[in-house]
């Protein structure tokens, strides 16, 4: 997190423009793509002076970086200690981010152009999504569960992966039964209900 | 492939034209970003007059994706006939492929901006790289190895979607070793030597 105005005086003047930005720059993003948004246009939407927008973020790599950071995993469902339950919902939850509208512009503006700000966006959103399932990891880990733990590498590789691939690539069927079939390719078929 | 006039007289002079103009490009894409390079910018590179690559490419976006079918997989190894060592081999050349400066910024290129020639760019990727492995699986059905192929959506699931995670991410370690270890955990542990 940084440390302006917003974030010493939670609800003040300041913070009320961060969100108005935010959500600005969310819609405009979903209407047009990305690389179609610019900081006037999303200054306009939010009803503030674009140079406010320059001076606090720069540029629109910079705003989408702190929507991203800010929103974080704040919305992501809580874990319940089962191995599989937690990585099925932590991946269908992923899934869903990754395929709102938004969703995968964030993603595609953190992949694509603009050098370091991309370095910097790409190593936050891998950060994040192992974060997340680093906490699945320990939690079942913790808990004992009769299934040890995959490494957070597997993981990443059996689940994340072919998740981002698909989204990406729009390739169909990358649904929630998909998400279920990746995790028990990973961990096992659940046990038959008896 | 098209049937410009590059193809009905091979070697003619829009043949050298096309040819200087995409090594201008690739030039440029490694040293700048694909983001950074314009048709005036490869036109002066190439020698050439910036009308003509208006004319016949119209936008960057299309100048990248006609290198990359013009490309097409060309320089790919040869298929032997057994599974694994065509998988390791394929994987290979695809890692090589995005790893090497300008594969990657095509690969970023296909995923970013640009609406409709994005959706064509993204299309032609998924159908070159599932062609690639189809050829694979098909070559080792007919070959009837002891191992049965696997399904080409496992194929993508658990080799391609993790090289092209990887790469996009900058995830340390993604090299020939872990090819052959995505291969073996698709197909199985090869046989020990004797």
């Amino acid at each position: 997190m940084n440390t302006d105005a917003s974030t010493k005086r939670p609800g003040g003047r300041s913070a009320r423009v961060r969100a108005a930005v935010h959500s600005a720059a969310v819609a405009l993003v979903s209407e047009r793509g990305a690389d179609q948004v610019t900081l006037p246009a999303v200054a306009e939407r939010a009803g503030v002076n674009s140079s406010s927008l320059y001076r606090r973020w720069g540029t629109v790599a910079a705003l989408l970086a702190d929507i991203a950071k800010q929103r974080g995993d704040a919305d992501a469902p809580p874990l319940v200690g089962d191995l599989r339950t937690d990585l099925e919902n932590q991946a269908v939850w992923t899934l869903a981010e990754l395929s709102r509208p938004g969703g995968i512009a964030f993603f595609r503006a953190e992949v694509a152009p603009d050098v370091d700000e991309r370095r910097d966006g790409l190593r936050e959103c891998l950060r994040r999504v192992s974060e997340r399932f680093r906490s699945v990891l320990d939690t079942a880990r913790e808990h004992g569960d009769a299934t040890p733990p995959p490494p957070l590498e597997q993981v990443l590789d059996r689940i994340i992966a072919p998740l981002y691939f698909r989204v990406v690539f729009s390739i169909p069927g990358t649904d929630e039964a998909y998400v279920r079939e990746l995790v028990s390719g990973l961990i096992g078929e659940p046990p038959l209900e008896p």
